[in-house]
C-alpha cells in the first residue's frame, strides 16, 4: 500500500468498518534484546480518550530504535515490544476529546510530544519538553490508563516505545504526539520529520538559529548530521564544514550542501586547529552528531572564542562528565544541547512540512533506501553496519 | 584630596604644569608575593601613544587583587609591580592619537578593555572579549611598546597589572581601557563600576537578560553576589533567593533585595531541592558567584528544567572539570560563563552610570568601608577576613 501516491491515499486505506474495534494486523515485535524482530500478527485495540489510531504507511529507523533493540540500557528491556518512532501515515479513528485531528487527516507521530497545557507546553521560552510527553525511553504504556493498546493474538500485552510504536500497520499514539500534516507533502519524505531530520534541522534553525553568512562545523555526517547540513544550507551558511573519519561521507555531505570535508584521521594536528585556521578562528556554530566526547570537545574548541556556539546532538552513554574546565566557559563558547532540534512538533513541524513542499528544504538524500516492512531485519542490519542513513519500509 | 566633591575636582587637581612630565607621587608597590605592599614615592612617566594618565582619586580593592598580591600563580609573580583595578579619577593628560577623552574628564579605568576595532569589538553578538585588551593577568606592560610607565625613584620599572594599576596617585591607561563618565556622577560610586558591580549586575542585564517577574538564585553574596542581587532587583525580579554559608549575610543581602535566604549548613537535603520546592520546580536564572565546582553543581541544578540558564562569575582555580554529564544537558538547562557581566566597558557603562545617576541602580550598600590610602594594607586584610565588601580608598 506504502506504494500508492500519497496524497490520494485515503479512500484506499480507511474505510469506518474498523472504527471502535480491535485490528489484527502485522507488526514487528521485540522478545528479547538483539534477537531479530518477528513479524507476525497482533491485536491493535481502539484509541481512548485523547488518543488516535493510525494507519502507518511508512517506517524508518532510527539509531534509537538499534540501541533500544539491542537493549543497551537494562532497564529498557521490556518484551514484548513494538519499537519505531519514525513515520507517517494516515488516521484510521480517533478517541473520545480529541478536536484537532479528524479521520483520514496525514499525520506524522512524534516522540516528543506537545500537550500544550503544561508549563513547559506554555512557556515562551525555547523549551520543547512537555510535562507528560517528554522523551522517556523507560515509559511503556499509554500515559492515559498506564495499559497497553497492543496484545498478541492470545492477550498478552505488547509494551509501547517512545509514545509511538510505528513498527506495526497499526498503532496507537496519544493525541499530543501526532502532527497533521498538509496533504500535498509527499508522506514518504514526512517520514523524515517524526526524528533524526527534525533534530538536526531544527538545531540549526531553532536552537542556534544560524543567520545567513555563518560559518558552521559538522561533526558526525550520519542522518542527523546531514540535516544539519541541510539547515545550514537553508540558512545561507557560508561555510559548512563536514567532519567524519569516514571519507566516504564526502560524497552525501556535498549532495547536501558541505563546502568543505575533513578526516580527522587525515590530519597532523587536532581538528579544531585545522578549523581555526581555515575560519579566521573558529566556526561561529558547531554541532556534535558523534555521540562522542573527545569529538564534542573538539566541536566546543573549534568555535570563535568571544561568540561560538556548540549544540550538542549526541547521545553520550558515558560515566564520563563534560571534557570541559569551568574557566574555558570564560572564553565566550557557549555549549547547549537540544532534542528534536527544539521543534515543539505540533506547532511548529507544519510548518516544516510547507518549506519541504515548497522545496526550500530537500529531503530527498536522506533515503538511501526502501523495503517492504517484512524486511525490517535486514533494514536494522543496513543502518547498523551505517549503510543506509534512512531505509523506507513500506507497510 | 579624595574628600572633595567629585563634581568640583577638576579645578583642585589637574593642572597643566605636569603634562608632558615624569610625575613624582605615591604607589602601593608589591615586592614580593604575599608581604605587605610598601607605600612610597615612584615616578610616572608621560602617556604615550593612545594613552592616557590618569590621577586616581579613589580606589577599591577586588579578590582578583588579593589573589595575585598573594601570588596564588606562580607566572604572575612578576616583581615589583603595582596592581589595583577598581578606582575613579581625573584625565591629567593624554598621550597622541587620543580623541574621545580629554584633560579634566572623569573616568572609570576597565581592565577588560574595548578598542572598538577588533573583530570582537565589533562583533553584533554578545561577547565583549576585546583582541588586544582582554583580561590577561600575565600581562604586566603596555600594549603599545611592551614597556612599562612606572619605575622606582632609582629608575627601576615597575609593571602595570590587568591594563590598570590603579593603587597610585597616577596610572597611565591605554585610552582602550577607560570609560568617561558624566560628572553627574559621584566619583566615589564609580569605583565600583570598574569591576566587581558591573560583573554581578552586568550578568543580570547583559548575559542572562533578566525579564520581569522572574525568579533568581544567587550563590554567594559577596560583592559581585550581592550586585547580582541588586541587578535582579532592578529588573523587577519576583523571587531573588540568596544562597551563603555565612548566615549574617541575610542583613546586607535583604538590605539590596533578597526575598528570601538559604544557608545550606542549615538544611537537610541539597539546596537544589530546597530551592525547586520553593519555586515549583526551579528558579529562571541562578548565579554562581562562589567560585566553587560544588555549589555551581548546585547552582546549575536548581534552575528549571526546560529553560533555566546559570551564568558562572566565580573563578575556579581547580583542575576538576565541570562537574556535569553531558546527557544533562538535555534537559533544557544551560549553562554560560560571563566575563565583566559582558559589558563593552566603553560603550555601554556611560548608560549604567546614568541608571545610577538617576537612582534606578542603587550603590550605597556596597561600600562598607573608607579609609586613607596609606592604610592600603589594612584594607586588603578586611577584604581577605571577609569583612568588608568594598573599603574605598582615598588618594
Amino acid at each position: 500500500m506504502g506504494s500508492l501516491e500519497s496524497n490520494n491515499l485515503n479512500g484506499d486505506i480507511i474505510s469506518s468498518h474498523t472504527i471502535g474495534k480491535v485490528i489484527t494486523c502485522k507488526a514487528a515485535v521485540a522478545y528479547a534484546a538483539a534477537q531479530p524482530l518477528v513479524v507476525e500478527e497482533i491485536l491493535v485495540h481502539p484509541p481512548q480518550k485523547m488518543e488516535v489510531r493510525i494507519r502507518v504507511l511508512f517506517t524508518s529507523i532510527c539509531h534509537t530504535d538499534l540501541s533500544a533493540w539491542r537493549g543497551e540500557n537494562e532497564a529498557h528491556r521490556v518484551y514484548p515490544r513494538i519499537f519505531g518512532h519514525e513515520a507517517s501515515g494516515v488516521v484510521e479513528s480517533v478517541g473520545e476529546g480529541v478536536s484537532d485531528i479528524e479521520i483520514g487527516d496525514h499525520i506524522v507521530p512524534i516522540f516528543n510530544g506537545e500537550c500544550s497545557e503544561c508549563v513547559y507546553c506554555k512557556s515562551k521560552k525555547s523549551s520543547n519538553l512537555c510535562e507528560k510527553f517528554r522523551v522517556n525511553p523507560m515509559k511503556s504504556t499509554m500515559a492515559g490508563d498506564g495499559r497497553c493498546r497492543f496484545s498478541t493474538k492470545d492477550g498478552r500485552p505488547i509494551y509501547h516505545f517512545l509514545n509511538t510504536s510505528t513498527f506495526s500497520d497499526y498503532t496507537v499514539v496519544d493525541s499530543a504526539c501526532l502532527v497533521k500534516i498538509d496533504p500535498k507533502a509527499s508522506l514518504q519524505k514526512m517520514t523524515l520529520l517524526s526524528c533524526g531530520v527534525s533534530t538536526g534541522l531544527g538545531a540549526v534553525w531553532n536552537t542556534a538559529d544560524v543567520e545567513e553568512g555563518s560559518t558552521v562545523a559538522v561533526f558526525g555526517l550520519g542522518a542527523v548530521g546531514l540535516a544539519v547540513v541541510e539547515g545550514a544550507r537553508t540558512r545561507g551558511a557560508s561555510r559548512i564544514i563536514g567532519v567524519d573519519v569516514n571519507s566516504d561521507k564526502i560524497i552525501k555531505g556535498k549532495a547536501i550542501g558541505i563546502t568543505d570535508f575533513i578526516n580527522p584521521n587525515d590530519l597532523d594536528k587536532p581538528v579544531h586547529d585545522k578549523i581555526r585556521e581555515m575560519t579566521d578562528g573558529g566556526v561561529d556554530y558547531s554541532f556534535e552528531c558523534a555521540g562522542n566526547l573527545d569529538v564534542l570537545r573538539e566541536a566546543f574548541l573549534s568555535t570563535h572564542d568571544g561568540w561560538g556556539l556548540t549544540v550538542v546532538l549526541g547521545i553520550h552513554p558515558t560515566p564520563r562528565l563534560l571534557p570541559l574546565h569551568p574557566m574555558e566557559l570564560f572564553d565566550g563558547r557557549r555549549i547547549v544541547a537540544s532534542v528534536f532540534g527544539d521543534f515543539k512538533g505540533k506547532s511548529q513541524l507544519p510548518h516544516f512540512a510547507n518549506q519541504c513542499i515548497k522545496g526550500v528544504v530537500k529531503l530527498d538524500e536522506f533515503i538511501t533506501h526502501e523495503m517492504p516492512f517484512s524486511k525490517i531485519n535486514e533494514a536494522m542490519q543496513l543502518l547498523s553496519d551505517g549503510k543506509s542513513l534512512r531505509c523506507l519500509l513500506h507497510l
